[in-house]
């Protein structure tokens, strides 16, 4: 399970840009050189900006997570959490390596990651907003969108000649620039260390989002390549990458005060949203969702209970919706409790002042934010369905049938005209959704699912509905829930979907075989697809407009702030980001105040000997006699474990390395504190903090605990 | 609810005193003199040796409760939780005092206290010390409990002799020492201004022993005499007591590492008590009677259920019931964390070591801590049968008939010869004591739990049990619940003791009539009374030898002290103590500090509009429009509410005044953080934390929230 790293910021025009809010791109450093200097970097920003130089060449992405290169001969050091999957695909219940962790002795001992396992390299970041401005001009709607789709696809295409690299292109602030990323990626990956999870996942859920903490979420993986240095699938013939940068390891990890920086690829946030989409996201979405949630929750803790199999298979699913709940209960209490929405409007208010006292301003941005207001309004009336359908449309068999289906229909088209997730580059991982079924799918939590919430489909106004959907499954003007059960077992009963093979099989299958299966789930596919293929048209339609009035949206924003000289970074899209700031505790409440770091004498004092706080022996053997070797923190009397900082992450941050102003690597971020979830939407100075694991507890780990020494040797440490 | 404020210290050979520990009698601060002034004291510690001098002379008992004089017309400061019952005495369903608060802008408008409240003066202490060993010299047991008795009891009568006072001999260091304690007694108490319990109980009991809190738990009475300035009972013609001392309030709260001290009657502790007394506490006695507590609390709560009548009646025994669970609970984390049993066997290995060393002390104390434990050892042996006969004997129909039959039989002996508890001025307590039952007690709840643990009792062997009761009840070999629980049925239904009328009437009748009553309860009391009396008299044996013993062993630790020119103040005893220290934040955990303030925004932020956390709305609004007044602490941009302090203090200090270094009223002591609850056995000095509620608070509340101005007037406030 990946933990969601949430942070955020607000740029208010009443109010300046938070001290450490920002997720900047690497080109945009050097224009808050002034800020970062101030706040302690001693390395040229400048050379922050060069992404295939030090110490940006060392930053890796795995896909979801960020990692980093700590020595010449590719080893990969990322969150213990984002290697879980490897970790528990190369456990048995004999040889339980979640439970006892691992360390590869030497090269050959190196055990292959998950299936589908990458590292990224990012070599190239290019503008092409101006190819995608030429492709969709005046175009509006479905046109506009198919246009920026079709000139993507083809700058990812000649992109991609390269051999063994992968392209994407990505915009920013929702349309307004467009950048093309190529990246290294790198096929053969293995692990090569992990420790025990009780201590990689110590605390585990209960301790997730909450300080103090006390989580060494850290693991190693190596990149290799074959003989001539290029990507290639695994073979025992590769060796070990070598990166041409790599980050030295400082053993002291950080004092209190010390500027820090995470480089990384921060998944996704909504910091310029309008005030229309934060109310209606605070005040109905994510209360009336929530409740859906733990509904969902609740039904699959009956139907799949403690102990039994089913229960082993969505303990992942679980696990993330139970954290989603977490989260969005944190950030409607936070959202309670503060004033965004109000600061919202105050900056949409200040914004037209703006516009109407500058003429030319006026001039250039027009009507933008009620434009961009009422489009918003048109789709928010289309969320009650959206809600309602949600269980309808989260159905797996139904889900793979119409991926399946869609696939022996795109095929039918030349590679470069296919619906993108469809094409040849594609295939992979299309063909491990299909197999990741076997390990997280079971027929009667399915189907319990299915029954207990298609009442909420079926009471949508039959406008609203599905036509098709409802005549293959018998629904008419009011609900038979007898029937629609005894129809879902029968088909159940019927379907081969289940089956890997016949799964795999269909991926080669065509159109005409579709049309005439008698598998319910494929027959389900074929009969409600143009319904479903006309909806979606009319969600490009809207996703062409947002592509052509958030952009005008945040145009005017831009130059409003620039007019107060102030940079806007864009908002988090899986790319790579630097974020700075320094060592600090906060106060969670009146009364209390969480001092910036914790110790080994609290991983102690947390231990009860069961899940989620059990360490093992020989480390509480180690921190009983004060065994802390070079690695004591004179300040502290003992060795740091997790430190506080106010750096501005977000999911996708996991793994990042934290570097110190010499950009030395001080440790791995992991986590962010519960008053910080929130910062999705809205980052807060006081309430902001990012958890990171030190690297002296890494290494002290590594040398007294595990006795990786042979890794310690292959990294160079400094202090 | 009184909250039991927990904290303590243990005096170790192998580690000097805690810096702050220590509950002083008045007259050995002169001794901690240096220490008094390191921690920063300006007024001169001999000051305080002098009850009737001022500050001590303004520091008063209610009997359980500490308070003070604020004012030169009487005007007493407590607790909110002290004043409790008489805010409650004076409430009606439509005019809720506990609800609303209560001002008397004037004295003719302030309201009787609670029937028996008493505001205690201490006069004059006096060591009676010589007298007492004069009178049990080389007694033991019985004899020497008995002797002690009379002697205590002759000072006592003697010492009433002056009209208006009330006088007690209490034992210090278990009977090393005795002391007479003389307090003028004042009878006519009057509620003259609480806070909201919005306000002075905000948090309840889910705050209770918890940092960071928010509580304003304090309320003012005031004392009235009669017209010549003598205590008595409540009369219209009464006149506000002038005390020749009161206590300045100081505006602005405490800062920072502030001196701080608070005199008050803590009512008990057990810090040197022997190895053997504390593993026996800790490992059999706190586990084995909590979980007896437990089964408690749930079958109150099933037998009276939330809204019934019977609820209201046992709101009180179940608030105390969960404060204790809760108490013990936390005593058995901190023991199971800390390492007090290895510390008590190491004072006392190194003690007889010093013994061995020192032939003159060795000749001196002898075997004191042999014999000590030894009979420490024999009193254990007695606890099961404690344990198991406790449902019995706190039965309230079983032991209100033995106290009246008893009261009976005493009455035949001069009033000097009776048991303590049943002389003449004892009379008006016995007397309340029988019409508080109306106000908590139930016969259904009171019959179930008997019936629960009947079986306990019976379980015990023939010969633990009491025979007398046995036969009564017709319990035989096998205990048959079903025969046992209809004669419980048939004696509630006969018996006339739940009548107030009935049972005051028996408090003057004869022993005759109680032998030829039909009242089942009033036999049962006749048939056991021989029986149980046996048992007192061999209870009273082990009592007279502990009388012994305790004191021969502290006298032993004393001597050794002294080798080490370490001071030792006496356990807790209900008597006037000063402890002192500072203003001190502490760490809860690892990678956590508690700061030693909360603020007025912190009350906004707990409130939920929920009980316990339900502010009054013009609260809410002042401290949203930051209208602090003159009560702003800079540092801290807001007032301050409650704060943190090293002070020794336990149950008993509740409403004790907080002194600064010059002695002025700086705010209330209401409880103890959660961590130093074990406090009691054994002071911390990371972890021993009081809460205190600020002066500036309360005048904040009394200006801005409550319009109190005639009694900041009546008050000499300084800054």
């Amino acid at each position: 399970m990946k933990k969601l790293l949430i942070t955020a910021a607000l740029s208010l025009a009443v109010s300046p840009l938070m001290a450490d809010e920002g997720m900047w791109q690497p080109h945009q450093l050097p224009t808050i050189k002034k800020q970062l200097k101030k706040a302690g970097i001693k390395i040229n920003p400048n050379k922050l900006t060069e992404l295939t130089e030090f110490p940006m060449g060392a930053v890796i992405s795995l896909g979801g997570c960020t990692a980093s290169f700590l020595s010449p001969q590719g080893l990969v050091a990322t969150n213990h959490h984002c290697a879980y999957g490897s970790i528990q695909f190369n456990s048995t219940a004999e040889n339980n390596l979640l439970d006892k962790g691992f360390l590869a002795e030497s090269l050959d001992k190196e055990l292959p990651a998950a299936p589908g396992s990458r590292v990224y390299v990012t070599v190239n970041v290019s503008d092409v907003t101006s190819n995608v401005n030429a492709a969709s001009g005046e175009l509006s709607g479905l046109d506009r969108y198919k246009a920026i789709e079709n000139t993507e696809k083809a700058l990812v295409a000649e992109c991609e000649q390269d051999a063994g690299h992968r392209c994407n292109v990505v915009s920013f602030h929702g349309g307004l620039e467009y950048y093309l990323i190529k990246q290294l990626e790198i096929k053969d990956v293995r692990l090569v260390y992990a420790p025990s999870s009780h201590i990689g996942k110590y605390g585990g859920d209960v301790d997730n989002w909450m300080w103090p903490r006390h989580t060494g979420d850290f693991a190693f993986y190596r990149a290799y390549v074959d003989k001539d240095g290029n990507p290639a699938e695994y073979s025992e013939d590769n060796v070990p990458y070598e990166p041409e940068h790599y980050l030295k390891v400082n053993k002291e990890g950080v004092d209190k005060g010390d500027f820090v920086m995470v480089a990384g690829y921060p998944g996704s946030t909504n910091r310029y949203r309008t005030s229309a989409e934060v109310k209606n996201q605070f005040e109905w979405w994510y209360p009336t969702f929530r409740n859906t949630l733990q509904e969902y929750i609740s039904l699959i803790e009956e139907t799949a209970p403690e102990g039994t199999d089913a229960r082993v298979k969505y303990a992942s699913t679980l696990a993330g919706l139970n954290n989603a709940e977490k989260n969005w209960g944190s950030m409607i209490e936070s959202y309670a409790k503060g004033d965004l929405l109000e600061r919202k409007i105050a900056l949409e208010n200040d914004l037209k002042a703006w516009l109407e006292a500058n003429p030319n301003m006026q001039a250039k941005h027009g009507d933008a934010i009620d434009a961009l207001n009422a489009l918003i309004l048109e789709n928010i009336a289309e969320q009650e369905r959206t809600l309602r359908s949600w269980a309808i449309n989260r159905d797996t068999l139904t889900g793979t049938a119409a991926r399946l289906y869609r696939l022996a229909l795109e095929k039918q088209k030349p590679d470069a005209e296919r619906e993108p997730g469809y094409q040849e580059r594609d295939m992979v991982r299309f063909k491990e959704g299909l197999k990741s079924m076997e390990r997280r799918w079971d027929a009667d939590v399915e189907k319990a699912l299915l029954k207990h919430f298609a009442p909420l489909y079926a009471e949508l106004p039959a406008d609203q509905r599905l036509k098709s959907y409802d005549e293959f499954m018998g629904i008419g003007e009011t609900f038979d829930a007898e029937a629609f059960g005894k129809k879902v077992d029968v088909m159940y009963a019927k379907t081969k979907l289940n089956d890997l093979e016949t799964r795999l099989a269909w991926m080669d299958k065509s159109v005409e075989d579709f049309k005439q299966s008698n598998d319910p789930y494929i027959q389900l596919a074929v009969a409600t697809y143009d319904e479903k293929f006309e909806r979606e048209l009319e969600s490009k339609e809207r996703g062409g407009k947002f592509q052509e009035l958030r952009p005008q949206y945040m145009s005017a924003i831009i130059d409003y702030y620039k007019s107060m000289d102030k940079p806007v970074y864009a908002d988090a899209n899986s790319t790579l980001r630097v974020t700075y700031g320094n060592v600090k505790g906060y106060s969670p409440k009146d009364g209390l105040y969480a001092t910036p770091f914790t110790t080994l004498e609290g991983i102690a004092a947390k231990h009860t000997g069961e899940e989620p706080f059990n360490s093992p022996q020989n480390q509480l053997d180690l921190i009983k006699s004060k065994k802390y070797g070079d690695y004591l923190d004179k300040d502290l009397g003992s060795v740091q474990v997790n430190f506080l900082t106010t750096l501005d992450v977000t999911g996708g941050n996991s793994g990042s390395p934290t570097l110190n102003a010499n950009a030395e690597f001080v440790g791995l971020i992991f986590d962010g504190v519960y008053e910080s979830i929130i910062a999705d939407w809205d980052y807060n100075d006081d309430l902001n903090r990012s958890i990171h694991v030190s690297s002296a507890y890494m290494l002290w780990v590594m040398e007294h605990v595990d006795n990786a020494h042979n890794l310690i040797k292959e990294m160079e440490i400094v202090d």
